[in-house]
């Protein structure tokens, strides 16, 4: 191992290069203008993962974006790590917020990383993030130290909701076959507090459509006398929480599965400052479901939000309407056990039946998905931890993510493995926003940390 | 009298000749590219009063579009009647759905008009309605039968809010000084059920913007442990009405006047038929104040509607925000005695008292409008009874009408003066609306029965 840290602090500059040349192509899946640049991304990712010392390197066709994949087998009897990642990117709008142009990575100090951070679109999600790997492996070749086999699935179109990648695993599942995934897509919660990550939040989300009047109708005329959908949207919707802030959404709560103590008494060692976390967000003050902590409300929870309404005037000034129909679109976060399918039902059904018989409701139900969860005993998440408690020296604690990689839950699906969720940002870097960044120190610490994740892996099994 | 309705039938044509001229003069006061059709309809209308015998004919300027003014003064001793009416229109759009020009006046008959019906912008709303004065007074000259004085007061900004109005009302008060203003832009219920509007509800209106964190939150990260701002305006607008859907704002039905028995007794004789009311808007059910009916409800009652709502995300697909904040437009109806300025600040009042700790609420005040009510002792209002008795040969009954003509309240504030609202148009006659018309026999019904009216109210003085 020693040889392997070597050979990583004597191409840190060489690595750091690399990552920026990537980093220049706008591979921005949600804009068509950038097709091309996407596929030339991919190529260049190929082409780094050949002269990584990476074998069977293949730039492999879905429905839409290619996936980039490689491997390094070295022993069919040594387990089998599979690396995923992502090479396209969040468009860099609004792009007269930035500093620097998002696609001429600086590098330049901040108070949190006062080593020097990369800015660029791309550079912690996920470029930064899923070249550590390739750097990590290229380290391992190169001093004869690879512990497990690796093989390499970077796709393009994360930012976009992977809709090829489902069809993608189905067809190369042989080729895919593997003991764990390792993903380095998520962050920590401060250098001093390194985590990792063991479980993420489903999604059931809905759009409903609350119907009156067969037209407009003017509120001087007919106010008073017939039902308003907004105001019966309103009452709706507000009934969906009760008091204490539970979902009052029948049978709701009925799968959700109890943390267990240990995890919790682990999570529960993370420093959490109330006024710190309301200062953050301008709040005086903050609610939730009650008997729960703010930490245990976003991860280990379900809840609901009205993340978008709408209906009659919005424009300025006054109109007296009382519109046909009124909107929202409301989302639940789920954990486990609860299923985005049979959530989004039992929503609909409630829904309809809250509904006073004045009103028709209409209810449109998207893509959703399933909570994961990696158990603090899984052997992924032990190696992981111990990995990261070398490099960090400091104890590793287990946390919840409270959002959701919907791939993750597909993933353990189609090729029936977990995956180790063990990403080396920081919720501070920017992430889909303006100034994007990826400390040089989180940068380098990841890629020497990987190595230790094979070793352990390796004889853990 | 005789004289006088001979003088009308044999002008029938050249009546409608001269209502079709006026009507071909896009004068639609919104968009400021027809400000010169303005200009020359008021012209054009002043041509006209001074053709049927009215005197000291002005256009007289505002701030805005011009007031045609003109008067035939016959005795000091005589009571004056000013007729207020308005030459602008309203935009013509959606123009596709109009089966003919809007500005090329077309007669067809319909099943409700099977004398024909004129169809044009402004035929009923008001240049139809207010030119049967203009005709029935040149009728009264012209047969030596004028039983008033009478002043003529023509606007050009009633569809835009007759902002400068007050201010002209102001400047003019003495030359426009008068015993009782008569004005037809209103409707009847029928012609089998002829009605005079005895009162107009007031408005309030308000836009509120309610805020929860400083920015956008991403619903994972932060879901189910801040206040949704969404939410939370739901659960606000929602407590504004209580189970028997009266209004909770605190004080708000404090100044409400009861209607008398009597006007309620003549009221409640009008047909009303529920089922062919919801069928009309399409609705199975309807809602409103427990204890009151329909009519009630939407006449001699106040009320609070929602007319717009917004916040979060509105496009396609999902979204999973938690926004920084929501808004909602919100006006209240009133009626007599409550004063628009008193409700809007205890509205703002309680609206802010029923926001939880954890947001910010900010309330923006429009401008609003006085209730009017016109009481059925009143002289004028028992002389349009009588006329229009005389010329349907049915009763008349009283109704309170259920919008707003600010206007109205603004000529008893500043002249002194009630109004009746003896309108001849119907509900059905599209105003505002594509293929808006008037009836041929509505028109000229109008113009017989405005001499009565001088007269009654001539012999009730």
């Amino acid at each position: 191992m020693e040889q392997t840290n070597n050979y990583i602090d004597s191409n840190k500059d060489k690595f750091l290069q690399e990552l920026i040349e990537l980093l220049k192509i706008p591979s921005i899946s949600a804009d068509p203008m950038y097709a091309q640049n996407l596929l030339d991304c991919a190529d260049a990712i190929a082409k780094n993962l050949v002269e990584s010392g990476i074998e069977n390197v293949e730039v492999l066709e879905t429905k839409g974006y290619p996936v980039v994949y490689g491997e390094k087998i070295i022993d069919n009897s040594l387990p089998t790590i599979l690396i995923y990642g992502h090479y396209d990117v969040q468009p860099p709008d609004p792009i007269n917020l930035w500093e620097s142009d998002p696609f001429e990575p600086t590098i330049k100090n901040t108070e949190i990383h006062p080593d020097g951070a990369l800015f660029a679109r791309g550079s912690a999600d996920d470029k930064g993030q899923f070249f550590m790997h390739v750097k990590a492996v290229e380290a391992m070749i190169n001093t004869n130290s690879l512990y497990c086999n690796v093989k390499f699935l970077i796709e393009g179109e994360e930012e976009v909701g992977s809709e090829n990648l489902e069809d993608f695993l189905i067809e190369h599942k042989d080729k895919l076959k593997n003991d764990i995934i390792l993903i380095s897509d998520t962050s920590v919660l401060s250098m001093e507090n390194p985590t990792l990550t063991t479980g993420l939040r489903g999604l059931s989300y809905l759009e409903v459509e609350v119907e009156g009047a067969n037209r407009d109708l003017h509120s001087g005329l007919y106010g008073g006398a017939v039902p308003n959908p907004i105001n019966i949207l309103c009452d709706m919707i507000a009934s969906l929480h009760d008091k204490n802030e539970n979902v009052t959404v029948k049978d709701f709560y009925d799968k959700v599965s109890a943390i267990t103590s240990e995890e919790l008494k682990e999570m529960q060692k993370l420093p959490f400052d109330l006024e710190e976390y309301k200062n953050a967000i301008g709040l005086n003050d903050i609610t939730g479901e009650r008997g729960y902590s703010t930490l245990e409300r976003t991860t280990i929870r379900p809840s609901l939000d009205v993340n978008g309404i709408w209906g009659g005037y919005m424009g300025e000034g006054a109109k007296t309407v009382i519109p046909s129909k009124a909107y929202a679109k409301i989302s639940m976060r789920l954990v486990p056990n609860q299923n985005p399918n049979e959530i989004t039902k039992l929503f609909s059904e409630h829904f309809k039946s809250i509904a006073p018989a004045s009103i028709k409701v209409n209810v449109k139900a998207f893509h959703g998905g399933k909570p994961y969860v990696l158990p603090c005993t899984d052997k992924g998440y032990i190696s992981a931890k111990k990995a990261m408690e070398k490099t960090f020296e400091k104890e590793v604690l287990p946390l919840r993510g409270g959002g959701s990689i919907p791939i993750v839950s597909t993933f353990e699906e189609i090729l029936g493995t977990k995956s180790v969720l063990m990403g080396f940002g920081l919720d501070s870097d920017a992430l889909h926003s303006p100034n994007e960044h990826f400390g040089l120190k989180n940068f380098y610490l990841g890629i020497k940390t990987i190595p230790y994740f094979f070793k352990y892996y390796s004889e853990s099994n």
